[in-house]
């Protein structure tokens, strides 16, 4: 059964979802982010079925979080290497390791701790507002329509409804 | 096909994508942010399958991100409602969303905008270093083992090698 596709909702959660699809992308990304590069190592340090690896980073690819860049001409071997956009995509897997770590581990602690460069800690990752640094939390925010939401769309009562506009 | 576990890998990103499943289970977190409660609002929002739906919120009841509540009992309806696990979550769907506005949206900018009613500016969020609230960014940060990395795994070369651990 094709999956839905999330791709054209006017929503970046929806389309950075449907990117995401099945949650072996977001440990690809990982593995990535832990220096793997080559098919093999990808394939050897998360145990996936080969199509479906060949899957997910061709879309990688496709998408632009990867590139593909040849290291050996003789055979063609290449490696898969994280762009701007794929470098950014860290921020979000920080923030589901600090979920995680907070929810889903066990008495002991989490299992994997982030070391920050910058500030030499042991650290955690924290959502907060870009404007004034403080947490980013449910009760304290609320969606409003952007700039790049549909004009067609915005006269609908469900939507009118969903942002709550008098 | 049975979809591959990642519950037991000591991962806390991991885990987090184990229980987000396919991409419907954050879309239906994301309902419940914009105020919906009821199985016949989820259905109608996300135009997801009713089974699909009831597979989605009992995963979600059952690992405590929501909980499920009678409103009336004649004849008996029940609500979801986001516990405090659920509610924490909000951070990695922000993370998400400021992710998709940088780089999937179109040139209009992001659809939808967050208003953080701690500072009453419309912004954005930003994933930090809780330690110095610097941006946590890929290239200034490493992954080490954690207290509750599993011991009997530590000594095995893979382990050893993913953590440079000397």
């Amino acid at each position: 059964m094709r999956r839905a596709s999330f791709a054209d909702w006017p929503c970046s959660i929806a389309q950075t979802v449907d990117l995401l699809g099945d949650g072996w992308t977001p440990l690809v990304m990982r593995e990535a982010f832990y220096g793997i590069r080559r098919f093999d190592e990808f394939q050897h340090e998360l145990g996936i079925p080969r199509n479906t690896l060949t899957d997910r980073l061709r879309r990688l690819v496709d998408e632009g979080l990867l590139e593909k860049e040849m290291y050996d001409g003789q055979p063609r071997r290449y490696e898969y290497l994280l762009t701007d956009k794929g470098r950014d995509f860290f921020g979000v897997l920080a923030a589901m390791s600090r979920w995680g770590d907070r929810w889903l581990a066990g008495d002991d602690g989490a299992p994997v701790i982030l070391h920050h460069a910058t500030c030499a800690q042991d650290t955690h990752a924290e959502v907060v507002c870009a404007a004034c640094m403080e947490p980013m939390r449910a009760e304290d925010s609320s969606m409003r329509i952007g700039p790049g939401y549909p004009e067609r769309l915005k006269s609908r009562p469900e939507v009118q409804r969903r942002f709550a506009i008098d």
